[in-house]
């Protein structure tokens, strides 16, 4: 079968590969659709940051050339001999997080973890075999297209329980990327009063408001985005969430956040940033950070986006076949800003 | 009177001064015993760091030369003409944080803030002018001397509601100055389990054992404090305050923590510091700082202290006349760790 497989920095290959062998706790997964991600966009630029290369990854013991994609959803083909819970014909996302399970599970992912997609052969590729550990029953007449940004819509559902907001409570998003319009809507259905979302391009917040932003500023736009947003919110901002991954927006979420609220890092830094402690003691204000999801986060997205309080199909802003991997999907989201999420129909893409 | 008084840096004057005339809401408290505290030592090094010198403070409108001591307790002398909750001969702890009242008591003091003995005529003196809103009542038989560290003993419980700890839970706290030693005690207080206290100096951590600390790090002869701490808790630490006010230990501190534990910062960094955001992600810990005591919680603290909850009375190391402020009591504090808190008495100051 023709996979995205990751060789190394700007080389990315669309391949002829074969399917490993199916574990007998696993499935394999008929892909319907597969997200690109801007971690898949760090691999190529910059590559490897999460990719094993020299040495076998040790959760999953594979390693380079593997096949990409850890957001998708598909149709279970086949099934090991120790599978029970999935039936050939079932519909099901994928958590591409593998942790080693020796903690709670909401604590799990801090003694580090790796990814289905990353660290194993993922699902930019026509099939890919998943242990049912990953694997999470859909609604037959659920959207598989919708489905295959379950990944991402969880990295948001986490991040929002890390704020510890309350029912009516106000947020501010800093960047609409994937994960800040996704931030939104999860902040919406979370029942956040006011939502308001700050980014450079005006494409990027029309975005956001159709997915539950209440608010936007323009901050190419406007002298002053702490002033804006106090003029937006006088009564204050309970939480704020960085994702857009630079001090000015860091410093800017410290400004505009109550005492006791929570500034929710999502972006990964990749240097160090400055902290001005004095600023932070005269705010008040706490640091938290997210990453990845619990299990348990999962399976409340899947509920939330299947039951329809999480919508997240906006999203999507192009679909494409797997031949046009780099040309219409990893390389718009550089330079593309109407760009959200990028979907792969493998079904297309034999 | 005499008093000590702040002109500039390096030039504190015991000198005679007049005691300012006594507002409606005031009374005037003859001083027992005030404390000396590590900002008085910054002021007289690299002041004026809170003393306002061209401008009048806005809340207190006093300006320097300040009659220093935020530290102080004693028995009421005179009362104004609106004083109703007061009477001679009341022996009182003095609250020294003046806000604005504006917000709610909890967050008021992110409003701004002046203190009594920095922004208005304090108690290094053998009396002082206090409003009522400053003042808390104690019981007769309670020791004068153990109430003049009412106020840092008001910061440590403070910052132990800030590490939002349950009953049980373990802490470790780097610096074992006299916030760092209280800080043990208020935990001790709290329910902690395990109180394991950091520093460079043994002499401080035999007091911080004295006053609720469970077990110490010497940093000085360890070669792996981490490891150290890991050893002595292997199950996690749940919170953790920095009270050293160095780069080393916030990053020790974010190491050891349990995620979603918080690192309270209570030092002052004069300096931005270097945050990795990617370890805080892996690590999974969050960032609180504190600052100050709300009203509840400088109450709360009259309560631990007074009914025996609270024993603060280790802390004081040291006792001496006013004459001797700069030789026996500010500079001591510079270069000798087996000082941790040198209380002025006042009463026989004259
Ligand atoms: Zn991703
Ligand atoms: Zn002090």
């Amino acid at each position: 079968m023709k996979a995205a497989v990751w060789h190394g920095a700007k080389d990315i290959r669309i391949e002829e590969v074969n399917l490993k062998p199916l574990a007998s706790d696993e499935v394999t997964i008929k892909v319907a659709y597969a997200g690109i991600c801007g971690s898949d966009l760090h691999e190529y630029q910059e590559g490897p940051v999460l990719i094993p290369t020299t040495f076998p990854d040790p959760l999953t013991n594979e390693a380079a050339p593997i096949v990409l994609g850890h957001e998708f959803s598909g149709v279970v083909e086949a099934v090991g001999p120790d599978v029970y819970d999935f039936q050939v014909g079932d519909h099901v996302a994928v958590n591409p997080a593998i942790t080693k399970r020796e903690s709670p599970d909401d604590v799990d992912v801090y003694d580090g973890y790796s990814f289905i997609g990353l660290s194993k052969d993922g699902g930019l590729a026509p099939y890919a075999n998943v242990s049912v550990q990953n694997l999470y029953h859909l609604p037959q007449t659920f959207s598989l297209k919708s489905a295959a940004v379950m990944e991402p819509a969880a990295v948001a559902v986490q991040a929002v329980k890390e704020a510890d907001l309350a029912f009516g409570q106000t947020v501010v998003i800093f960047g609409a990327g994937p994960i800040g319009v996704l931030l939104a809507e999860v902040a919406r259905a979370a029942g956040a009063s006011r939502i308001v979302v700050v980014d450079l391009a005006e494409v990027r917040l029309q975005k956001a408001l159709e997915m539950g932003a209440t608010d936007t500023v323009n901050a190419s736009q406007v002298v002053d985005v702490e002033q804006k947003i106090a003029q937006i919110l006088p009564d204050g901002v309970d939480a704020s969430f960085e994702v857009a991954g630079v001090q000015e927006t860091f410093d800017q979420a410290v400004a505009v956040t109550k005492p006791r609220g929570f500034v929710v890092v999502v972006s990964i830094f990749p240097q160090p940033i400055r902290l001005d402690i004095r600023e932070l003691m005269n705010a008040g204000v706490r640091i938290a950070t997210s990453i990845a999801y619990s299990r348990q986060t999962f399976q409340q997205t899947v509920d939330l986006v299947t039951n329809g309080q999480l919508k997240v199909e906006p999203l999507i802003t192009s679909e494409i076949r797997l031949a046009d991997f780099l040309k219409k999907g990893l390389l718009p989201l550089i330079d593309n800003p109407s760009e959200e999420k990028i979907l792969v129909n493998l079904t297309k893409s034999k």
